[in-house]
């Protein structure tokens, strides 16, 4: 009783070695990222290396991940989901470089690391992120699709996931939002569009290159996003809670800026009541898949709610 | 003779009228544009009247209906073009308003306008430059492709044209190049990426919109990569004789930033002629296609090399 990652939910990922499969993953997707990324000495050298720079800089792969392990979920496989997780990963990175220039968050650190315009200039770091969602689309336009999702399906998924409706109307209200004294409702808007519209067409993508059915991808959909709502709530909260060692961004900045976030609108108590019960709705998506293929998307889920960076 | 624009190119023209045609393609354009973006209403709401701000800054239109006029002159249909030809002005227009930055080429006019980030601020700036290559995507998704040219075809052309080893190259090499003292073959790469990139992947869009033979494919690529060299060419003479009111962006930006242009390079009169051999080549690409399709393409290679602004 009490958390919704209580008992149910422990016999849903406990024999899944969630540390292996992270790692596993992870050395696919950098793989992979790797060969489908032109590589740094390729002219214009700065840009190449501005765009490794941003996409090898130690991320969680949280989203190629899911996109992985929710093929697996729908009997797909890796190689077939791969050049969608690493499209994926390439307009995260690309959100993060453009996100953390001064126009807009103006962020030093990301991952422990200097931003990109702290190292390659603002110049380079605007065109090392067009470059990088350009480069998303070319990695789908070499997806033949599958018999019930076709290539259109795919390209339309990213662009709008990424889009001016999506995506990006997250960072403009973002940006906006900033100090604004924004209501429960104006965040929940802010945090679909800025983390769960990306993280949903994750789990999507990994579905679709499974040729999942139809009832699967709406699964699939709930899943992501209500793991994405629940994502940003606990972002919100360790952004109180942990140093800038610990989460390798600078820490403290959204009260800094007067942002409104989970905390300062609900408070602490409350936020993490929030991620509970969004974590337990995207458990719930999936009670329908067999356990053992559900396992990987369960147990990443319980780890981002309760992971300490 | 003399002047490659000479005798037998005013026989190529003559009957056309380029001026009633421009007006035409330029409605329909506009037409498709103002259907094809998301209304200025659309939440959020500052960033598609940013992208539309752009998008009906008074552009010459000249990429799509280069676009257009390749499909017709492979016997397609503008309908069936437009898509594509939005898409490409989607591009162009993103990379206006990325490059008119502070942290780029730092520029307060455009068209005689006030550039994107003067009026809207630097991050929306950016993120209506993110929304417009976004969509330019979504564009292409809506596309089922042709016979010859499928759906995956449509979106590779359009992300390699525009991606980090063409248009975004040119930028780089720009960016990088100020000042470098550059040769004639440097400055060569930046024009091919910067200009001609984009101008081909027009053409060529037209022409696979009306699935078109590989043999005319090859002919409008031809006619597209030395109208684009022969319009930066132009480009870089205009900087230096016409005044800001008339080009509607600052004159003389490139001697004050000490750029390498063609007249620096070779001198004002060698750039005429290079701009005029370069016409010729772009007529002579198209020599197999029957005079009266060809007209719109080769009227249009002839206003770009005796234009003012």
């Amino acid at each position: 009783m009490g958390s919704p990652s209580g008992q149910s939910h422990v016999n849903r990922t406990a024999e899944f070695d969630l540390s292996a499969y992270l790692k596993q993953c992870g050395r696919i997707v950098d793989d992979g990222l790797n060969r489908l990324l032109p590589p740094a000495k390729t002219k214009p050298k700065t840009l190449h290396e501005s765009m490794r720079y941003s996409i090898f800089a130690g991320g969680k792969r949280l989203r190629p991940v899911l996109c992985l392990a929710a093929a697996e979920a729908c009997r797909g496989d890796v190689e077939a989901a791969l050049p969608l997780a690493c499209a994926v990963e390439c307009i995260h990175t690309y959100s993060l470089i453009h996100d953390d220039l001064p126009a807009m968050d103006d962020d030093d650190l990301r991952r422990g690391n200097p931003t990109n315009h702290k190292v390659y200039g603002e110049g380079i770091a605007i065109l090392a992120g067009d470059a990088l969602l350009t480069h998303a689309f070319e990695l789908a336009a070499g997806c033949d699709g599958w018999p019930r999702y076709n290539h259109q399906a795919i390209v339309r998924e990213i662009a709008s996931a990424s889009g001016s409706l999506q995506l990006i109307a997250g960072q403009v209200a973002d940006l906006e939002g900033e100090g604004a004294g924004l209501s429960q409702a104006g965040l929940r808007y802010i945090h679909e569009r800025k983390t769960s519209a990306l993280l949903c067409c994750s789990v999507r993508l990994g579905g679709m290159s499974a040729n999942c059915t139809p009832r699967e991808l709406k699964a699939l959909t709930d899943f992501g996003y209500h793991v994405g709502l629940a994502f940003q709530v606990i972002d919100d909260i360790l952004d109180v809670t942990q140093s800038t060692e610990k989460l390798g961004k600078t820490a403290g900045k959204d009260q800094a800026v007067d942002k409104a976030t989970y905390p300062s609108i609900v408070g602490m108590k409350k936020s993490r009541a929030i991620a509970r019960r969004l974590t337990a709705k995207a458990f719930e998506a999936l009670s329908s898949f067999p356990k053992k293929r559900a396992a990987p998307l369960n147990a990443l889920a319980e780890y981002l709610l309760n992971r300490d960076h």
